[in-house]
């Protein structure tokens, strides 16, 4: 692609950072962007400076938060003995959107993949194991994605449990609700049959 | 959608802001800036208040520039006599690609569109009108896009060239090269018909 203009294909050059964002996108935005008054874009640059800068991150389950202790971790309404270990705050707000957990969150920050060079250290494992010491967490539920980072991360932090009294498990694996079983993949099909439920319980679910 | 912090919140908002990118997408893009170190925020931020800042549009042909003469214009390579009417940069870049053209441009800056408040008066058309009394140019060349908005911008620029000293032309519309004809929708392929060109002609063309 060839610019007319370096300060034109500078900014292209950096929106196509962006992941997802190829150099096409970029330009479209970047051009967008251009037929805005400039206070829009001062709007935008100042915003995502100003979180990168002051961005704060709850020292208790490190989700991000304004305060140093997140609303969550704050609430006397939840349920301190129950902690729900995920990989992102998009998690957290996914959870959070279906008003069925009452518990607190650990965010991991991401999950064990030497592919992408990310080790157990990258990670706030220590914290959550820190947690699990001061005695008042009895249950970890572990919610990460079911891939093999998912599960090695998992098993990585079931085994730095070892000896602590903590009971842990995982979020339900099975058929989403409202979909068609012959268009389910085997593994999920098979979990779901392997991990049934008791009908009882599955009413009283909803 | 609930956010655990109002610079989170901010942030979100603003990119959201951006053509074609929703909430979750901006979430996602936010995210990604949060776990890259501070001067490559700072780089974007940059680069996009720099161009807003300190873009000059070609005195021209008001394509985006550098100097105060785009490169093209400035060219004394170029065809000063052909000046091609285009949409936005992006028509100049893809047409600049091909290697076929050796004229000028003239950006309009957009199309007119009462549905979308676009006028006359907000595009680059007086500038256009008086480039062809100048003198110099002998052919205008319509590229815009083959719609409502297109051709009646094309429409209204031919009137008001009237009485001036200037032979105008649209490109040719037809099937792509490479295109099956049975998967052509039906306004193309008939145009194609009915603007045929003699043979020998589309040898010489490749």
């Amino acid at each position: 692609m060839e610019f007319s203009s370096k300060l034109l294909e500078n900014a292209v050059q950096e929106m196509s950072q962006l992941p997802g964002i190829g150099k096409r996108t970029a330009l479209r935005l970047v051009l967008h962007l251009l037929k805005q008054p400039e206070e829009r874009v001062e709007m935008l640059s100042n915003a995502l400076l100003q979180l990168k800068r002051d961005v704060n991150f709850c020292q208790k389950c490190h989700n991000i938060s304004d305060t140093e202790i997140c609303e969550i971790c704050a609430s006397p309404k939840r349920d301190e003995t129950l902690v729900c270990v995920v990989e992102d705050i998009r998690d957290v707000m996914a959870i959070e959107n279906t008003s069925q957990y009452n518990g607190l969150y650990h965010v991991l920050g991401g999950k064990i993949s030497p592919m992408e060079g990310v080790g157990p250290q990258d990670l706030n494992i220590p914290s959550l194991v820190q947690r699990v010491k001061n005695g008042s967490v009895k249950e970890l539920i572990f919610a990460l994605s079911s891939t093999m980072e998912g599960d090695t991360t998992n098993f990585y932090i079931y085994r730095q449990l070892e000896g602590l009294e903590v009971t842990t498990s995982t979020i339900a694996r099975g058929i989403s609700v409202g979909d068609e079983l012959e268009y389910a993949d085997e593994v999920t099909l098979g979990r779901s049959i392997l991990n049934r439920v008791p009908f009882e319980s599955s009413i009283k679910a909803d």
